[in-house]
């Protein structure tokens, strides 16, 4: 029993990883360069995609931060597994802005953008694999969770599995459209941000 | 009834994510560049109007959070259609830190500050509605607030939906003149920074 | 009286800002050149002036936090004016940075040192103003501190008077010597490190 | 008795710092070139020591902040040499990001890499150094522990006084193979995530 925890600690933790992650991903955008040829409308108008891959990881990270917070209402405590898998949550979110970058750049030049896309897919499969890792561990470890939440917490986990395998298509997507492969992404954290029923019942004071 | 969550954490999360978005403004400002042959008050004295951009993206980006916390005092649940609008809200205002890089620059360089006036506008604009429509959409769902509150809300609302119209007049000045725009996005700014009514009651315990 | 709000909300928003403009410090420092010639040692050698900038702002701002902490334990509410002037001391803080960067590379080159230190000085000095400013409103604003503090921050208040003073000083120094104005900066920083006396009370349950 | 302040508000203020630390350590990741000659995946490729000096570092931070959680569960009150010690090891952890971008650069170039190992070490060492005189300080002043948490305290003190000549090693060990010596300042990041026993008690309501 020497390796439990709660997590009401980690979650303020994890929250603050999963805001700033989010907040970092506009450091990336491209300013026009200092000697522009072009004017500030042409010049933004070439950065569309850019800002698509923007909005796309925004909203993806926002919706890991729902669910994230959605899975730890029902968490009790954490052990050493529970800590390190939330690590690794944690450090595939926070990397999802160098995915971004790269992505937006390649999309804007149009130069090795089929690799960026699976590479893109890649990092939000690895997030989403260790979100599902995490889930796992904890409906398996029923000390962890709170009284009476693990029928809620099973259903979700049915539906937090299948993330790394829409994932997956959209790293083959990506093989044939880059563009049409983010328009996924976005599809993909779309459905994730539809909240499960347990979030219903609480109400402040 | 799927669909509500209490506001709090979204509340703490949104406090987090504006917060790191005014504090990462500093990071856009010009440093002198290695081989200056200007010294360095000559260099400060070229860099104003980039100043003047800052602290306007700052003090508007306050002021949002002000009205931003003072709303959700008065909420209870979110639906997932505030938790949307709310996302919105949160990536136009760090967006805002990208618009305040490009007007700086225009405005100190002179070149192409017309369009970049109209620009950080236009963000301002995209940021002021999303806060009007998240404000419409919690005043139209009254399970949403707190019993007693809808009153304060709807009075708030009708003060908040001015913006949006301020910020498009701003736009329209920008053409004509990018420095008299930018004080009129801070004179919008500080005219959303009278609290409204409600604020008073509270008191620490 | 439309224009309170309690202060709790406020300062967690401060200390998100303050935390933020801290740690932003570090993104700053220079990275060794691509191609170097010289060795990481002598490149890093050459970065001491560098990161005692570094460290004198990390450490003021840490102290500016402490105080900022202190002040607020004896407030109840905030008004347009207290929001406006903490919004400004905010502002000054996260502006340290910028500060800090330019005499970091002025110090380290040895190119418009003086100038550097003069504006770095005058930074902090906007920043201690703003806080005295705000300390100043409080106490003489009395419904807004909670009752039988107002002694104890009466004191507190005389003591962060003097501290526009010393950075003026230290301003003045800075024309001299660039390098001896830093080490009164961070000597000012703890002379304020030494907490007031009230803070001796609290206790976790 | 003029220096006694409660814990629970310094440790959130570094949570927010170590959390801060911890992810913009992406910000120093290299993107590809813009005129690439090579492709994405050869680019990845060579950048495989800047993810594993990320990896290690993010990790390393996070097993810090579970420490120094920790460690503040049994605290009661900071007097100014926690404060000052404890400021400290905020700067050193913030400083972690510098060094994990000289470590990155330099192994993936080769060039200097020795020197840069010896130098990440160095700055692990100084957090570790901090961390163990933070919790020596604390132990060796009852007055500033809770009750009854003074054997699980000291018992953790003997256990995090052996990290600083662990790192002191992987210095060494550097001189030889800068890239084994980040194994091994994994390794020790691993070996600090066994949490201690005192964690087992609590249990949110």
């Amino acid at each position: 029993m020497a390796d439990l925890t709660t997590s009401s600690r980690l979650e303020a933790f994890s929250d603050a990883i999963i805001a700033v992650a989010a907040t970092l991903l506009v450091i990336d955008l491209k300013l026009p360069p200092e000697k522009a040829e072009q004017g500030l409308w042409a010049f933004l108008a070439d950065q569309v995609p850019t800002f698509a891959a923007y909005v796309t990881s925004f909203f993806t990270i926002l919706i890991f931060w729902i669910n994230h917070h959605t899975l730890f209402r029902s968490v009790r405590q954490v052990d050493r597994a529970a800590l390190f898998l939330n690590g690794a949550l944690l450090l595939s979110i926070s990397f999802i802005s160098y995915a971004t970058s790269i992505l937006g750049t390649a999309l804007a030049s149009g130069r090795q953008d089929r690799q960026a896309a699976v590479f893109y897919g890649a990092v939000l499969l690895l997030s989403s694999s260790c979100f599902t890792l995490l889930w796992r561990h904890l409906v398996s470890t029923p000390k962890l969770l709170l009284k009476n939440s693990r029928a809620d917490v099973s259903g979700a986990l049915r539906r937090s599995a299948i993330g790394p395998i829409l994932y997956f298509l959209a790293c083959g997507v990506a093989l044939l459209s880059p563009r049409f492969s983010l328009l996924l992404d976005i599809a993909i954290a779309g459905h994730y941000a539809v909240l499960p029923r347990r979030t219903e019942v609480g109400s402040r004071p």
